[in-house]
């Protein structure tokens, strides 16, 4: 029953996080391996697959959400690749980001921000700033 | 110069955050009246008008990270008001709030959730639980 | 497949949490159902039930997170009750909140403290204080 | 041995949070007294009581930890009080909620100066908005 | 006075923090050797040494704290040794850690599970991840 | 009208925040120049150039609003570097961080301390530890 949840997850996970998210549940053998199960079956299984918002709007609620938590820096850049990977632009990444300013202060969304060009730059892409 | 920035927000603050905004712009005039001219103008003035990502993105966005920053239940009521301001729905609010679980937990999703259940019977809209 | 997930976990909510977990997932009917069946699922199937820990540890490991994440008093309140149902003594739960002093400060202790000395006069409990 | 750190601090708490501070350690007697001695004995007699540092700097100092902690608007009540005790004026404290807004957005600024307008109509006081 | 305080709390550091406890304490001589101090008086003396909640417990209840606090990966790293020396096992620390997942969300555990994977590692110890 | 607000601005974050925070917002340029913006217009513009409390207070302030925060150890680096730069000893900077014991518990405090050590070390600044 367990397994049936999984792989169908599996393939949504390698869909929109890529090998970031695979990595995750790796590293995760020989220690957790039931939390990188509940990473697939839970977070990636019952909440990504929901239907009501895009997968769009389900990364910049995901950016938002980590960005306001803090300390979430590897997450982020899991996160803001698989915001690349189905279909937003770095610049509206950065949009997110910024529109947390009011909510969240500056720190967090400095920090935020500084992942999002580590991100950028290893995919190659720039923001367009003017 | 600061009042060209102030006037243009207060209509944007009207048209977004309604009665609620308002109401807490006028609660601080005796106490830290800039504080509300703040709101107005970084807030409003220079962080709604961006471009890049849309109206009901940025509701979005907000909703994510007040759920997730926790301990503001009343700015979540103002602007999940402000987010059926701005055309999402019902069942679209919630998804968002939903989608905080994996990266805040249960306890500021359900509190989140219990904002947008009164507000919703303020409005008497109904969530399509189906 | 969800089903039995659903109902084999119902019973242990209702074993550990009682009324007040049951209150939460009724209350979410109208608005969000699937949150009330992650909570019943996930929370209390994939989670409450694993091994390794015993269901008195469990609790206290959950009232300190609820202690330091801030702003959960309607979930302290459910767990203080779910730690006595599983025969914690008010003295054990007070210890475990106090014991969270150096890691997150006096404030939150002292609104967990407040949430636990409300259920206890609810039940009429008394902390031997000597 | 305790009861000296503790009755040396009974006056500075007495000194410096009146009535508010004192309320709040009755209130402990029932469930948790060590908690309120440790209030007295740590929070008071070692750290309130350090050189290097004004009272008013302490308190603005807690002030600014307090509001950008969130959920703390009970203590915020006792520390704005303490804060008017040692001299601070009610524009002064006013603005160093002001000045955490870029550390801490503006929710939890929000809901520091609605703690603080409450505390000043109490008090019978004034700030100078103009 | 102090001292004496100091003194038999000292013993108590060097039996549950071990070496990485020491090493915070002797880090801080030159900047702040109070701060050293009340983590020796206060975290260690006061908060330790209080009866209610066995050793074993209060390691579970620190780790689920910092856990949920996020940001305090150096903490932590002292608090997973000092659980493993006063006889908890890899898999019980895991599983604390794994509990807070409902409460905190993934990513803070996601953090706190990467600090014990390097603990135990540093200890030669395995998981057993059945 | 922005350049207006800028320029005053940017004399004020040179004088402030000297070579930390020029770092800062070069490094945004090619990702949110935008934000760096914001921050000398409204962090700087805004709220530092404001009336009430003193620079020094400002600053006691910021360094307790960032210790609480947990997370924001660049921004710590900055200000605590401001802090010196308006005038503020490096014990009263150490005494404000270890005031916020008692609101955010040591995790935190120790994490801001140790900021602080490395930007006295790198300024070839002692603490008068007695």
């Amino acid at each position: 029953m367990i397994n049936e949840r999984y792989e169908n997850r599996w393939e949504k996970i390698m869909e929109v996080d890529g090998e970031g998210g695979k990595r995750v549940i790796e590293s995760l053998k020989n220690i957790a391996p039931d939390l990188g199960r509940y990473v697939i079956e839970f977070a990636f299984g019952d909440i990504y697959t929901r239907q009501g918002i895009s997968l769009q709007q389900k990364q910049l609620v995901t950016i938002a959400s980590l960005t306001t938590q803090g300390g979430c820096e590897p997450q982020l850049n899991v996160h803001i690749n698989a915001a690349l990977n189905v279909g937003l632009t770095p610049n509206a990444i950065v949009e997110a980001i910024i529109h947390c300013i009011p909510y969240t202060g500056f720190p967090r969304v400095l920090n935020a921000v500084f992942v999002a060009k580590q991100v950028f730059e290893e995919r190659n892409l720039k923001v367009n700033t003017k």
